[in-house]
């Protein structure tokens, strides 16, 4: 609960109407009811404003909404995050470890960390401050977890690996696997020890049922702020660079090198070995087969190509098949326009 | 065990020989010994009955089998899942929570559900009559689930989702993680809390490390009677209809609503804000990339065509060196001939 | 620790320099330091060795390092493998069933086993000789595990299906989830139960949170010394040869069976019912939709085709836009061509 003029003030909006008002939660612009804020951050949905219950509403500079409570600011879409993240504030277990919980005698846990019963957590584990590991999650010897992290029940944390602050690791999600890495011998395969571990730096969220393999020797590496969502395939000895988004059924294959501010669609793949440079986009179910050094490109398809001529190429394809009749006829008018012109004595 | 009459009662069918034989369990047509019962729903397996061994065969009408002893009835493929679920009832667990599992004392576990060991149950958690949680399930706070529901180990369902009755949930399937949602903020990201929640209808399916993610605000929704195959990603705030079969790798972007009775093939995907209508059939790793509002029709590709477009599209793709080839040839030729022309003093 | 003398008899290779020097890690060519062995396995690398401080160095045979200590081998690579898998041994938890794990009294577990907290072991479970199960790993009822096998955090292995020996599951593989089997009953399904086994043979490593479906009847088979990466889906009634290498997110339908030594590059596809022969190789992303039969075949692309052809073929794709400007343009050309032909009488 909070007022108009207390939300204002924390995403730095100006409100216009009355600053008093309470606001207790925050609904969206079809579902909104006394008492919630929403928000517009698309211009195309300010029709729905009519018949809209909520008490207030965010927009951006220059919309007219006069007849509404509003906080004006300049990112509506950030303001709706901040203020849904102070009004949802979860409430969170007591510190400390809980009774079924099974934390190995060498393990440093920090005072105001929270270990919800299930948990098992190996020899010389640390876990920082204000962390919560919730049911199930298992932390191999060695793992080191920083402060005000959330792993999400039956995450697996494998030895060695290395967690910064304000990671997020949701249900399941899998850190230090090993790598796929196999010697030919003879008919059959020698299995390559994976010896690295995984760093995952500040502000890091990787998604449900994700995988990132530890390295070969080494280390796999996903960089601060970049978000990974569910179903996500991090090979051996990957790196990753800050600030990436990368979206749900993403594979890398091992050893590629990502920049920074990358965006990855559902569904895209990276080769092995490669390098793909700062602020690439590659497109949903885009395939990266080669180096992409140059930064800024938006590349879609398999082979990958700007995303424009993606789309004109992707559009020829049903077309196709009346091409082939195209071609086989023209041939034949060829031909015929050919022996005609022989036939005439003058080819 | 059960004699030939009671299963052909159990599938409305009409016994053809002695109703008295004693028949102890299901058996596919190459592998069945004496006492066992097959069936045979396609007839080009009708040649494999001779030499099969089973006592017994559930078939079609029509079909002459008049030397075997026989269940003629008009599905034989239903007749036999049935007689199966017969046959191979599997014991269960006794009722009441084993020792170690962990259960919040406000939870509401009905005594006639199992709690199998190293799960653990949040606070205000609602079980049903006779459901079951296998070990190492773990319900956050205020999760629901209805009656005979089974959720296989290390399934997790985050706070508040809810569960109709008979959902089935395969092994570390996740429930409720948070959707993917980020506010673009300077160079970086700042997370939208994911506040809304999952509500899995009756009879619905979900295969094994899939995942279906939180909505931010409002609900995510499977209905009634939908079937989920293994690592399906269903993202937040999505509404997939009743009676949909949706094969294993498939993934539904955000905010996307999916029609009745559809069918999605293994690894296509939706991209988000779609709507989808009734009875679609999308072909195995088809893209969805626009709205599909008119009911049954049947897609394969990216971008989609009509299946059988699509099958003659995809035959011409071999075939696309050549073309090219033909075409700069052609040009050539043309060129020729018109310089021929030309020359004639003719155009 | 080990000297180099030892190391080379490890990996039946030749010492050139040095035998006594002592070697306690493997390293990589650009971080190795003092102390520590790297390797040289593509030529291509070989300048890389200026400069590195490795005390020596895997070379196969004919390589001039005649400055260095060197292990020659013909194959560097496996000895690479067989050297690390040797100086890093891990230390293992000591054999038993530790406090927090919980242990059906009717199961049967080899004294030299160990079975870690938070494990859940069924009913006639049996567990070989020095098999480790990690945290939270959870057999059902009959499930039988072989020696030396490696089952990783959160693993489950559902009812009766049974693993060989050396058999390692990367953390959240799920072994015997149903199989997806429906029948259509009115405008529904009814859920055909899935009552076979899954069948793990000796040597084979399946990885994290990948999925290996129950049989409807008979078994699910993956054969001795496959590897399958993470996140891959094995459908119900699969068998797949010996030897095979299969890379995160590929997808097996049901009923398919595959020969040995194929390789299938990451999120390949097998569509359900069909035989794939030994030594055939699958590129990324390739979609099998029909029988192949014969070896050592190699294919990428949907449709199939031989690589080779594909490459071609897909780098036609930007062009198709053009070309499909060129056949129209050229149809008009020949148009007029013709034209002009028939008005001066000709044709």
């Amino acid at each position: 609960m909070a007022t108009l003029a207390e939300l204002a003030q924390l995403v730095q909006g100006e409100v216009h109407g009355d600053p008093t008002i309470q606001i207790s939660r925050v609904a969206s612009i079809d579902r909104a009811a006394e008492g919630d804020i929403t928000f517009v951050a698309n211009p195309k949905y300010l029709p729905h404003l009519k018949g809209c219950r909520a008490s207030a509403v965010i927009v951006a500079p220059g919309v007219d909404v006069s007849e509404r409570h509003v906080i004006v600011t300049a990112n509506p879409y950030l303001a709706f995050a901040k203020v849904l993240s102070f009004l949802h504030r979860g409430t969170r277990a007591a510190a400390g470890v809980m009774p079924g919980a099974q934390v190995a005698a060498s393990a440093s846990i920090d005072a105001t960390a929270t270990i919800h019963p299930g948990c098992v957590v190996g020899e010389a584990v640390v876990v920082g401050a204000r962390t919560i590991l919730h049911s199930g999650v298992c932390l191999y010897d060695d793992v080191v977890i920083g402060a005000d992290c959330c792993l999400h029940a039956n995450v697996v944390v494998r030895e060695s690996c290395r967690l910064g602050d304000r990671v997020i690791l949701q249900p399941s999600a899998v850190i230090g696997s090993d790598g796929f890495g196999f010697a030919p011998a003879g008919t059959g395969y020698f299995k390559i020890p994976q010896v690295g571990i995984v760093v995952i730096e500040d502000d890091v969220e990787i998604g449900a049922n994700s995988c990132v393999d530890r390295a070969t020797l080494g280390e796999t590496r996903v960089r601060r702020g970049t978000k990974v969502d569910n179903l996500v395939q991090i090979g051996h000895n990957v790196d990753i660079g800050e600030d990436c988004i990368i979206v749900a059924q993403v594979g890398f294959a091992g050893s590629t090198r990502i920049g920074k501010h990358c965006t990855f669609g559902g569904q895209a793949a990276v080769a092995g070995h490669l390098k793909v440079g700062d602020n690439v986009t590659i497109g949903a179910r885009g395939g990266v087969s080669g180096d992409l050094e140059a930064p800024y490109q938006v590349l879609s398809g398999l082979p990958l190509m700007p995303h424009k001529e993606w789309l004109r190429s992707t559009m020829t394809l049903p077309k196709l098949p009346d091409m082939r009749k195209d071609v086989l006829q023209l041939k034949k008018r060829v031909d015929e326009l050919e022996a005609l012109l022989k036939e005439d004595g003058r080819a």
